[in-house]
């Protein structure tokens, strides 16, 4: 591809602009960002090739625009793109949650919806920032994408070559499917974790609790140290998926305490076993 | 000391065995157990002076016995040691769960119970047996002594110096605040994983669920991996002081699953920034 416009060089977005620039994939980069330092950060790092301000300057001649500032942001750059979006341009993006975006989409582009392929990258670190970005940060990663029923094959294609190029494993799904999946595997534990520890922060004795807390807690509650705005929206984004989850959770922990209720030792040992062989089963399949 | 038993020479009995002899705190380290392969190794290892079968060989002139097997070999060992037990022998363990042990040792030992100064090392490794056992272990970790309210003084002391050659902390309190706190930060997460492991196994989209699970998946999860014998003994062991952490967790559940409902922005945010905040401190402070 010639020209890639990329909303947000934050740590996706560097990312996805190093490892393009690694394997020759794109000739030019463009960088658009409300926050002109960090353009500049990441102009003279070298991870893009043109930092603007002009969303008709950066749209024009684009083959693609790939959203990946915070998707509170999403709506309003969509609708910052819709007048200068030509017709062979694609437009993708890098959130979490894809049915809440689909309808941004179809809001902001009106009839040249179809032109926006969303797309979620399962990838992130520690750190955040054009600094944390990483050439290798999508290798051997999952990247779901979820077009519309309409969407062109080719500018599907489009998308998956670029994440393709970037090293990523890319499964299309529709938007529903995708957010059923994430509330369940992703943003569901979140939320047990924030309520842990949320829930022990709360006590008078909070201070003695965390003193001994150790390597289990620590794992457990990884998550809970989280962006609290970006879960937020998260959250609120895939409302209906993650209730559903709360949901079923509830009723599973509600089974388990029943078991415990009762002192029963072989239906607890048999919830645990299962649990432990799923999750050993999947430690040695993944590469996570 | 002179002479130390050890009853389960595995990862903690062991890696005791190993700091002890490191810090030069004993002359002559017993062990004993049911496997005499894996006393073999022990002694192979060095982990071990001498290996025993005859419990009243081993507790000759013994100054303290370590109780380091499976907790649910404990009542029968305290039962085996019972008529062995001299007047100057102190008996100490290393179970998770400490008011269930403080009743088998007044049931076993009768008024001999004094004898008995309960604890806790907080921690522990992936691996375990012998051939995992490290001297330094228990450096700067925590451990948790339970003694009687009638215990002396200077039999509670033995056991702290021993725990501190291993270069623990050692800190004291009634069984029952051990039972809450350790049901508050490590049984409950451990039930809070294995059932979400448990939920999402039982799907019939398990597989696709856990192929798009990642890196908060894979912590949140780890502990679902434990040994389902071992918790299925800890969460009976601790059944009434871990009904209660999940009765309080429970209520805090429904209270994030309100403010989604009612997708209240500001509600849930506050809360991640409470648990976030809380955690991120933790973190810092903490070595695990």
């Amino acid at each position: 591809m010639n020209k890639l416009v990329i909303f947000g060089v934050g740590l996706i977005g560097g990312s996805v602009a190093l490892a393009l620039k690694q394997s020759q994939a794109v000739r030019h980069i463009v960088g658009i960002g409300r926050d002109g330092d960090h353009l500049q950060a990441a102009l003279d790092l070298g991870v893009i090739d043109e930092a603007q301000t002009s969303v008709a300057s950066a749209l024009d001649q684009a083959d693609m625009v790939l959203i990946a500032a915070p998707v509170a942001q999403t709506l309003a750059i969509l609708q910052g793109i819709a007048p200068h979006l030509a017709s062979s341009t694609i437009v993708t993006d890098a959130g979490s949650t894809k049915s809440d975006i689909v309808g941004y989409a179809q809001h902001a582009l009106g009839d040249r919806y179809l032109q926006f392929v969303p797309g979620h990258p399962i990838a992130g670190a520690e750190k955040s920032g054009v600094t944390a970005a990483r050439a290798d940060l999508f290798q051997n990663r999952n990247v779901v994408l979820t077009p519309f029923e309409q969407t062109a094959a080719p500018d599907i294609a489009r998308v998956q070559t670029m994440w393709e190029a970037c090293g990523a494993h890319v499964t299309t799904m529709t938007a529903a499917q995708h957010d059923r999946i994430f509330a369940a595997v992703s943003h569901l534990p979140h939320l047990l974790a924030f309520a842990l520890v949320n829930e022990l922060a709360s006590r008078p004795n909070a201070d003695q609790l965390f003193d001994f807390a150790a390597s289990g807690f620590r794992d457990f509650s990884r998550i809970a140290g989280s962006h609290p705005e970006m879960w937020r929206d998260i959250s609120l984004a895939n409302q209906a998926a993650l209730l559903e989850e709360l949901n079923a959770y509830q009723v599973q922990l509600s089974h388990v305490r029943e078991l415990l209720q009762q002192q029963d030792g072989a239906g607890l040992q048999q919830l645990f076993e299962r649990a432990s062989h799923a999750r050993n089963a999947w430690a040695r399949h993944k590469k996570y």
